[in-house]
């Protein structure tokens, strides 16, 4: 299990940019399951940072001083600017985009951020819901899985959301509007899933892993689809614990079990920030923030994710703006 | 595991078939691991077998008498006729077609049979591979192996077979062309795929499931299909054992892993056989046959599969044509 102690605090002069540059102040830092991977001394999807290097993370800053023709003071960016105070950046085309307009830094990295996106192409690219269809997200409480769910109700599905506590269930079925939440803190997971999908699962949207997709598995339909967003509950295991035993239902049901990474979207990112603009805007999408303070607190916020402290997505605010 | 003290011999009077119909004389039975979940009391994509039932299976038979238009005696005929020596038909439309033109028992039950084909819609439907690629097959030396790791090497792949024993993997990178095969029993899975498949394995069509799925898994190329055929590792398990721990690299690698029944291409197995009848007559699909004999020995050669005695096709020898 990653501890607070696995981080350091360091203090540096802010940093100077070049000629033609720009220095940006971040203002939010948000967290992801998926920052577990990144810190793991083996090759993924993106390198690993390294011992000694600022943590890598998504944050919303403010512009406080530019040269740089794209960029002026007071704007507000987004982009991969990790775990610090202060950004500066060259004159060339920098790793950071302006904001979406009229959305908030709590919303630009919330459901217009990457937990939005992920849901939307998982669910409809790799998911590929039909209108009428049974979908499970597990994690539904979750800045992904919440999203998830909602789009498939936009979308016409039945949708049953896995979460642990009475809370995040109540938020599921009633802001949220799915059509049913088991709470796998008090509940039976597979007995619930069989009671409320009598004619299985058609796409089982999975962020957690271990027990959960296993009794998903057990319950999938004809031609199912099992889109693997993610696995908490596998993160911070120092060997891997089984897999899920049930997988040769993929057989029996001519089902498809398939993983993705938001990033191979990144040219379809624009379309995916206007719909679910689009729908925060009519009111379709309720989303939820847990905002914690205090840069030096990153470490223990992260924590939170992983003892399913947060309810919505897990922010931290560094500063606020303007400055 | 199951055990010949499972099956039980019964003697009847041969059956007399109503006006109209014909009466077959099994000559060949094949068997298949999958007939393993046949007899397993739950449901699947077939129902099972009763106790008291005759054991489903394939065979070819003789028509030794027939009212029937559609068949004359001496016709050979396939079909899922059972464990059994004699099968009377009515007046309708029965579930067995002609033998292939110039196909014998033993061909139209291996390459052209269900094992055949089902090499060929897991292989290139599912599979979808392209030349260039790394395919990685499973049970590669079994008959639904074999087929699969040839259509492979034909489409142009490069193709490694994972094989139990030195006379199978000779066998493989022998006369079937792969250009290399693992020995599983004496050979560290894992390891030697890391050498072999140096870029990741594109596609891995598995056969067996267990330790050997893992070690796979763990070697995806990028967007790599892993084909569930079957997992005769598991197929006699009384509770089933751990799933593979490296699913989640179906994440890290974007890919996809899928199930398949052959039941469902039943439309398109006319294509099937004849392009496989034509790569068998162009002498590019090599295949072997285990053919044991005896009705009495079903129970006994059924369980050579789960032993891995089985080199090639496993059948019995019920009665010799012509009768």
């Amino acid at each position: 299990m990653v501890k607070e102690s696995d981080f350091a605090w360091a203090e540096e002069p802010v940093p100077v940019p070049p000629a033609g540059g720009f220095l940006v102040r971040n203002l939010m830092l948000a967290f992801d399951p998926a920052m577990r991977g990144w810190i793991e001394d083996r090759p993924s999807y993106l390198p690993p940072v390294g011992i000694g290097e600022v943590m890598r993370g998504s944050t919303v800053g403010q512009v406080v001083s530019s040269e740089h023709p794209g960029f002026a003071a007071g704007d507000l960016v987004q982009g991969m600017l990790g775990w610090q105070d202060w950004v500066a950046f060259g004159p060339g085309a920098p790793f950071v985009s302006k904001l979406p307009k009229g959305a908030s830094p709590t919303l630009a990295l919330g459901v217009l951020g990457t937990t939005g996106v992920t849901a939307y192409f998982g669910l409809l690219d790799v998911g590929r819901p039909k209108a009428g269809e049974t979908v499970v997200v597990s994690g539904a409480a979750g800045a992904t899985g919440s999203v998830a769910a909602q789009i498939a109700r936009i979308e016409g599905c039945r949708v049953i959301g896995i979460a642990g506590g009475p809370a995040k269930c109540a938020w599921l079925t009633g802001e949220c509007g799915l059509d049913a939440a088991i709470d796998y803190k008090r509940e039976d997971v597979g007995r619930r899933l069989g009671e409320l999908c009598p004619r299985g699962i058609d796409v089982f949207f999975d962020n957690v892993g271990g027990a959960i997709l296993d009794a998903a598995l057990a319950r999938i339909a004809l031609r199912a689809r099992v889109v693997l967003c993610g696995g908490i509950s596998r993160y911070n295991e120092e060997r891997p614990s089984p897999g899920p035993s049930n997988y040769l239902n993929l057989v029996v049901q001519r089902a498809r079990m398939e993983g993705f990474i938001v990033l191979d979207y990144a040219a379809r990112f624009g379309e995916a920030v206007q719909r679910l603009a689009q729908w925060v805007a009519e009111g379709r999408i309720a989303w939820r923030a847990d905002v914690q303070h205090g840069l030096e607190n990153a470490p223990r916020t992260f924590l939170r994710l992983f003892r399913g402290e947060n309810f919505g997505r897990q922010l931290l605010e560094i500063a606020s703006p303007p400055l």
